[in-house]
């Protein structure tokens, strides 16, 4: 298909599908003359994922490009390739894993019998997200880690075993970057709409 | 204080605390001559906030601007004006909710027995995360937001009995500011934490 027909399939832009391609986040067409190209069902597939990433997850163009690249990768660490690469990520200059908000994370790490890294991307996001409301003098939501822990734990059991189902190592890679970044879209949203509806119950209709 | 020792105190460089007063993000503080001005304990504590909503949560100057101006209002419904004022939110130009992912939120909402709005922003941005998945056929990875709904149900019910006890609404709002946003970034630190785990746990030791 002729990009026109890119766009009308996916509903990104001629002129945004034009910059997915100069950043690299779309492989280039099959020229058919000097200012043509024909596009596959691959290209369909990968600019609805780029679309889903950027627009849904808010993911940044260089961010996307990151993970894309992790992805097309087949290293036998990709998964954990991939992960590293997705956010939350850690603040740059962030101050060395070694103080109070650390040890918490490796504790809980610990206690939960999780083969988890407190050194990996995650747990020292985790870790300056702990920093940054103790800072705060916000002891009372810190605590709430170890509900989160609880929760998040029966939620990675049913993702792992639904995204190792897939056909495939693509199938697979997609799973986990589509499940890991809007999951977490999913998943905040939900935690509103339960908010609303938590406040509604305790404070009336007024929410 | 001076900004220096402002500065010094929250570990925010002064050209970053000029950008944020510039910005609005930060109140001015008390003019002591033409060129220096006095800051106090409150600068302290909304500079710590606004670094953690930035760097942390990786909210845009535009988007803490909008939550700090939601939080310094004082209407009825602050709660629910900040909480549509945070991420995720709907991507610009987004469908009408009016199609199979909208119908699959409304029905959540429903069963679940939530007193909570489908139209709301979290409501579309959960539809929004629910037709990217489905488009790209992966309704495998749609399933799981029964997974997901069940688990922030419970953090949900402990996050607003926690904020709710703030001393005074100023404490309140900040509790719902930090704890939804900075309650993502714990919550998706430790999932993907767990996706260490569980993929070691399944796959071997590889992971």
């Amino acid at each position: 298909m002729r990009m026109a027909e890119l766009s009308r399939i996916t509903g990104v832009s001629v002129p945004t599908i034009k910059y997915y391609l100069r950043e690299g986040l779309l492989p280039a067409g099959e020229r058919t003359s000097p200012n043509q190209a024909r596009y596959d069902d691959t290209h369909v597939h990968r600019l609805k994922m780029v679309r889903a990433l950027v627009e849904v997850a808010g993911l940044s163009i260089a961010a996307v490009r990151d993970v894309l690249e992790a992805a097309d990768l087949d290293p036998h660490d990709v998964l954990g390739e991939v992960q590293s690469r997705l956010p939350p990520t850690v603040p740059e200059g962030a101050e060395e894993p070694a103080d109070a908000a650390y040890e918490l994370v490796t504790d809980l790490i610990e206690r939960r019998g999780w083969k988890a890294g407190p050194d990996s991307p995650p747990g020292r996001a985790l870790a300056t997200a702990i920093r940054s409301l103790a800072e705060m003098g916000r002891d009372d939501l810190v605590a709430l880690v170890e509900v989160y822990a609880e929760g998040v734990e029966k939620m990675a059991a049913v993702d792992v075993r639904t995204v190792i189902r897939g056909r495939g190592m693509e199938d697979v890679i997609e799973g986990v970057v589509l499940g890991t970044v809007i999951g977490d879209t999913m998943i905040s949203s939900l935690r509103r709409l339960a908010h609303q509806h938590v406040s509604a119950e305790l404070l009336g209709e007024g929410e």
